[in-house]
């Protein structure tokens, strides 16, 4: 394949240009000459910022964008995107790239007030953790927090309600990290538990009040399911809703309160009923 | 520069090794040989994962690196991070990078009951939207939400609570979207709004029933902003207590419910009160 014209790209909403690789091939030996002329004419007409999806196999352009003033911006497997900033009467204004991974734990507690709890396979010091791992790109905190307890216990458990999270920087990879606790409550009949055996090494139906005094329990996670407690014994709830983006037309979730008894003195013209949200929204 | 030896690299716990550019440089000649030679002592020790952080200056290397089995990880603007998996009995279970970006927007109400609401310079069509933006890497939330809303509308503001967030896929980037919405309390004498010229076009403060019945108010922006007078009238707030994490000793927030005096249920033992609960994490 060669390339003797100049890249075309996709436009975007911004006056910018997407090339990708993989949909305008082009030689090595070509690819310097057509860059130089392709950012000619890009400077010309008023473009912004370009952008270079560069596949993994083409990635012999990668030294020759980063010579013609390239930066990385993001890389996915089987890519990595460059992009440069053309004007130069206007600071850039291109948002970084996703910096937080998002993790789930679950508090599955059954009708005899026992909750699932995990002893990990490669852990630095044992202690009795709750199950759970990372969201998927994707995929619902919800069904993360389902997924994971199924995969490392064996049970099946329904998403009850969220109960709080925590933030910490600088965490895996240099990343943020949210870390949201999830309430789950167990189908009928699953009292007999199989682990998964690559990452666990143990897992139980444990007294709560046995884990909230149990030496080898973290405070931190002793702390969620105190708040847990608190939760049920108030009636409250932090929940969700589930509905479409106005304008973008994309699914969403929104997290928030459901106040239900505990609110009497909002008047009715001022609040939503859960029952109609959705349709609101 | 030259190398005629092997890459070092830093080890970590999982035997893993990564190479960093600027710390072992290597001429781009030497490279591709040094690179066979370094991975056949790898395979024979028993590393898993090695990862090379090439910086952009040193970006011929990844070419090579692509035809010797790697493939991108993640990229910041000055590197991009390649991974190869070397086991062949065991599946590779190196986490994904970040793939969550996250935002806020801020509900700031005066003691006139005035919402504060920005219509933004380049928008898709009019509406009277809450300040806010995107969370710095490493920023805490709460934080964004003060200095945004400083930022688009000059008003000095407090946290005063959470409100909700909204979770949603495959946006910016093909990112996942986190949306934070803070409610803050603006310091006194805060009336003369003084808006960002770059990002915003007008900037006021609005009756709080005028903003639920404006036309060019979101559905969304709405529910926010209803759910705010929800939590208000009901005296129940979702707050955040400081922490340091127990093995990685990193400070982080946790976001929960507090659920003040409406929580007479529980009893003393099974609950932590607010002010003792920094120390006992």
């Amino acid at each position: 394949m060669s390339c003797d014209k100049l890249f075309n790209g996709t436009k975007d909403r911004f006056h910018g240009v997407t090339v990708d690789s993989t949909q305008e091939p082009c030689d090595d030996l070509n690819f310097p000459n057509n860059l130089k002329r392709s950012l000619e004419q890009w400077r010309d007409t008023g473009v912004r910022g370009v952008w270079f999806k560069v596949a993994l196999a083409d990635s012999a352009w990668v030294p020759i964008l980063a010579q013609n003033g390239f930066r990385f911006h993001h890389a996915q497997p089987s890519y990595v995107m460059m992009v440069c900033w053309l004007p130069t009467n206007e600071v850039c204004n291109i948002p970084q790239y996703a910096s937080t991974m998002v993790g789930v734990g679950a508090i599955v507690m059954n009708d005899r007030r026992q909750i699932l709890v995990v002893s990990e396979k490669y852990k630095l010091f044992p202690h009795w953790k709750l199950p759970g791992g990372y969201v998927e790109p994707g995929e619902e905190i919800v069904n993360a927090a389902e997924r994971e307890v199924l995969e490392e216990t064996s049970v099946r458990a329904k998403f009850k309600q969220m109960v709080c999270f925590r933030h910490v920087h600088n965490f895996t990879f240099g990343c943020s990290d949210m870390y949201f606790i999830v309430a789950l409550t167990p189908e009928p009949g699953q009292e007999v538990l199989k682990k998964c055996d690559r990452e666990i090494d143990a897992v139980e139906w444990m007294n709560v009040e046995e884990y909230l005094n149990h030496p080898h329990v973290h405070s931190t996670n002793r702390f969620f399911v105190k708040k847990y407690l608190e939760y049920e014994a108030s009636g409250i709830s932090l929940s969700y809703i589930e509905d479409t983006h106005p304008i973008l037309k994309k699914p969403y979730l929104i997290y928030s309160l459901d106040l239900g008894s505990q609110t009497p003195v909002v008047s009715e013209d001022n609040m939503l009923s859960q029952s109609n949200q959705s349709n609101k929204l």
